[in-house]
């Protein structure tokens, strides 16, 4: 138990370490771009996503996410007590990544994001959307087969920081944690909350779909 | 039989979401540099893919496209009304994910396309190779074995989107939704016809050639 | 025996349909920057090499190279005729390819190649170490495993692109082919002679190199 | 053993060639844009990852990296005298690959580099998270199957050239041979030693801490 919390921990930080570090240095290079960013940013995060889901698989499950451990939880494939350590260890580690990411391109390691745009009712549908999406990737792909689950993650997320406008949080401990980096790929914190709603809205949504659609 | 129509309007209105709103993206943040926005859309929609025929396959074959679905009718592997219930599906799941798309990117719902360069012998001609070789991936991959065919289409789309002068269409219901949509992935209503025309004779070409060059 | 030639044909075709064509829309749309029109130009061919190599390689090997070809001649896997038969296939489906990527762009069919720069001993090099790093991971391919290839193909030429001077043309039917279009992908006629001598001494130092590293 | 050192010795040469030759090539294209070049150096170094590992991999295991060589002596599965000679065999590879990158573009073969930014302890700090993020992939990748190892490697990397901040040197004899490349990719020779100690400290963290977290 210990080790699967500690592997959430870990992984949660290494994506977290990959969304802000990849958004720093994409935005120092691209000399205004921001679509050179975004791909920088979208690909970095691809790859880490692949790693550690392959890696950290076997050992945690490797949600990394609030909303894919509630998802689990409502399915009664997790206790309340494995489901609220996970949490708890998500979004520590999240934190302790986004800090990682500071210390290393040499930022001040407490900030508060100042990016205002992350709000209103077209990036909160884009939330719905994502999340749905990625419980659609995850469940239909252990459908599949698990060996599949890294890779429909990565390339669905990949995709999705171009195809919704919201660039698809899609994870409450990524969207708490992007709050305290004032960088590329930050949200205001006052803008956090109805992003994690929008989250769990889709977890629910999913929830009653996803059956229909991916069950024999 | 329900289950099978349902994922194929899914799965088109996802792949619609993909090539819509990374077109909207691309476009916003590129700075009038289309080429970096044809990047951003041409990985997200091969990300998409990979992902939609993976999850979906087992379910309806993940076509979500008539023309495919139209080869796989000539080849008397599809009754006329599963061929017919899927184009409609298609169809309302490719219009429906275009709607989706402008509602993420708070764009008007209802848009009719001004894109006007989409039209003339050379994309027409262009459009017949594009979806030639789509055919030549699909049953090509189906005879290397069914699970090489999601990385097969979604490779053969990404390159496709460069070296095929329309961009690679090559696919009814995509072409007839993306006339419902006046961003950077947008064709005007007026030359949809004409893709779509020759996106269907290449099926009967491909009917008749990839035999001989894929089977033993 | 029709069916391999044909096989080689076509694969070829559809390789410098790929290399061309990218390589026009690259330029078209990069607004001068030309490692955004390369990026799409290697993205494209590593797309287009996994496909043709995974769906045609039971079929002719899926040389479409007669660099490659000569290489299994040399270790005596092709017979005369059919390493022959094989290089007129590659060089008319080569010209074919590049035909059809002008037609596809609107550009007039017959073109000469006016790009200078692909001459002179770094170029030469350059080329000499491409072809020999195509044949390791062919040979070191098949040596892992035959489904290895196309994937290690796909990536090693991607990567190419960028890594050697010459951007790997690497292949005599491409190379020839390439002279006949005064685009982004072009090489002087003149120029054409050179690098093949180059790619076919390479192919003489891979047969007597290769072996100790990469056979038990 | 010899077979083993020559394969060390060969894909540490590719190694660096493509790490220094498409750092050339992006430079010279991208007009400055430096995310571009970045993106170009990343993914070609990523493709030639992926390519050697897989291809040399039953053979020396291919480390191309005395860090990760160090790694596996201290777990006792290297003895002395082969990490003696893996080491060796990669700092003359490295460096021949540099030489040969400077061949191809016509450039000095000589050359020492004046890039001074890479020094100060945040990019230290990024070496050794770098580093273990590294040998995580490495081990984690031979605990979930050995075939893993190339895909997350090469994944692993492209993404880190973007998420942290020294671009994922991660690897002494990567480091000792960019010192002597004057080009994008170089590092001035003065800041080499204290990246070494910190690619080594990481290794002994990683040994004491890897265990728990992949091992059951």
């Amino acid at each position: 138990m210990t080790q699967k919390i500690f592997a959430e921990l870990v992984g949660t930080a290494m994506l977290l370490i990959s969304v802000i570090g990849s958004g720093i240095m994409g935005v120092e290079l691209a000399q205004g771009n921001d679509a050179i960013a975004l791909l920088a940013n979208a690909i970095a995060t691809g790859c880490m996503l692949f790693v550690i889901i392959t890696v950290l698989g076997h050992r945690s499950g490797a949600h990394f996410n609030p909303a894919v451990s509630f998802a689990f939880f409502l399915r009664g494939e997790l206790t309340f007590v494995t489901f609220a350590s996970f949490v708890i260890a998500q979004v520590v580690g999240g934190v302790l990544g986004v800090w990682a990411a500071h210390i290393m391109f040499d930022l001040p390691v407490l900030q508060v994001s100042q990016t205002l745009h992350r709000t209103g009712g077209a990036q909160w549908f884009s939330e719905i959307l994502a999340t749905l999406g990625l419980l659609f990737v995850i469940f239909g792909g252990i459908h599949v087969g698990k060996k599949a689950v890294p890779t429909l993650v990565a390339l669905y997320i990949t995709g999705a920081y171009w195809f919704t406008s919201s660039t698809s949080f899609a994870n409450p401990a990524v969207t708490f944690a992007r709050g305290w980096s004032d960088t590329f790929a930050g949200i205001y914190p006052g803008h956090i909350a109805m992003f994690i709603v929008m989250q769990l809205i889709a977890v629910l949504i999913g929830h009653f779909t996803l059956g229909p659609l991916l069950d024999e």
